[in-house]
């Protein structure tokens, strides 16, 4: 499926992205580890380029990473998009195979996915000035930014960090003995949290062990 | 699996369970459509039953539901749980087969999820008294309620209740021609949604269609 030089699935299917977004990024990292590579398109959410009439017309949700396929069906939602690969190409495995392991890897994910990249996001989006108007992702309606949420999704986005450190101290990645798409999340989180200036303490040495190791593999560069 | 009268499985876990809560309210849905009866415990949220030691000594997440194995390992995050279940008893399917449309009810699934459950959610959690000291859920640091939160849910509230009702005009189920986990999301959003007093509107028409259908279902009362 649609490695590097199989030009046949590729050319079928087109990957809207963003070089700095988080969810983008784990779609990006997921494939890295995948070995897919696949024809993108950059859309700068900054600049709001995901709510122009040509990219609602790709996506009337205005999300972005967005996969869009050869006969204009698209798949968004940054799981979703992985989860389609993962069933394509199961190797390397990314989501777990028997049925426990899969919902186990399934919650932590989730748990990366609510408690940090959330946390941090609502920060971020209620802070930034570029995103005064638009603090919701996606084609939704405006609203004012709401800057108490700023100390909340910090204060969030610290306790996700210590968990995820105490974790990290009896377990090798994030749901267990292996590599799984819970470490992709729990990885953009810790880029994305240097936006709201939340950072992996000195302390937690678990948590700066992992990251550095994980910062390792050549998929966290995608 | 764990059907009702199989003591076999069902022995070996135990759910945490709330009737009211929104999350806990869709595992049920979920079980039930599949005839899988499994032994019970409530947690009572509101009285914060779900923050003493007790019930963090078995998830210290504090979150329900929660899925508990006989040997006290446990599964949390609804779809994580319900995961399991259509691993371990794929009929009724509720979570597609193929790749493609596995990956499209889940994004279906998670659109329900971060467009209508959250922002319902953080209407509710910002506005309801007995949850005044913690407006996030689980257990995570407390903070005070920020009131701002509680147009801001409602708007997007009605905005996700408008989309899906543009949906349906077009599509029988959330997710296409036929009932999933996409639906039990969406319609738990639809009683969730009654406590920030945000409803269908009369003109939504495929909504309310939609939903007087679902309602028949006897998983509807689960």
């Amino acid at each position: 499926l649609c490695k590097t030089g199989d030009e046949g699935q590729a050319a079928k299917m087109k990957l809207y992205d963003m070089k700095q977004a988080p969810n983008a990024r784990r779609v990006r990292m997921f494939l890295a580890e995948k070995g897919i590579d696949i024809v993108r398109e950059e859309i700068d959410l900054v600049a709001a380029a995901n709510l122009t009439p040509a990219y609602l017309a790709i996506n009337p949700r205005g999300l972005v990473p967005t996969l869009r396929f050869d006969d204009g069906s698209i798949l968004d939602e940054s799981i979703a998009i992985c989860r389609y690969f993962e069933l394509e190409q199961p190797e390397p495995n990314l989501m777990g195979r028997e049925s426990l392991e899969q919902a186990q890897i399934e919650s932590w994910q989730r748990r990366m996915e609510f408690d940090g990249l959330l946390a941090i996001g609502l920060a971020f989006r209620n802070s930034v000035p570029h995103f005064s108007s638009r603090p919701t992702p996606g084609a939704v309606p405006g609203a004012p930014q709401i800057p108490d949420l700023v100390p909340r999704g910090r204060v969030l986005t610290q306790h996700f960090l210590n968990q995820l450190d105490q974790r990290l101290k009896t377990s090798a990645y994030v749901a267990g003995e292996r590599f799984t798409i819970a470490d992709i999340t729990a990885f953009i989180c810790i880029g994305f949290a240097k936006w709201i200036g939340v950072q992996p303490e000195p302390g937690q040495s678990a948590l700066q062990r992992w990251h550095d190791h994980i910062k390792q593999r050549p998929s966290a560069k995608a």
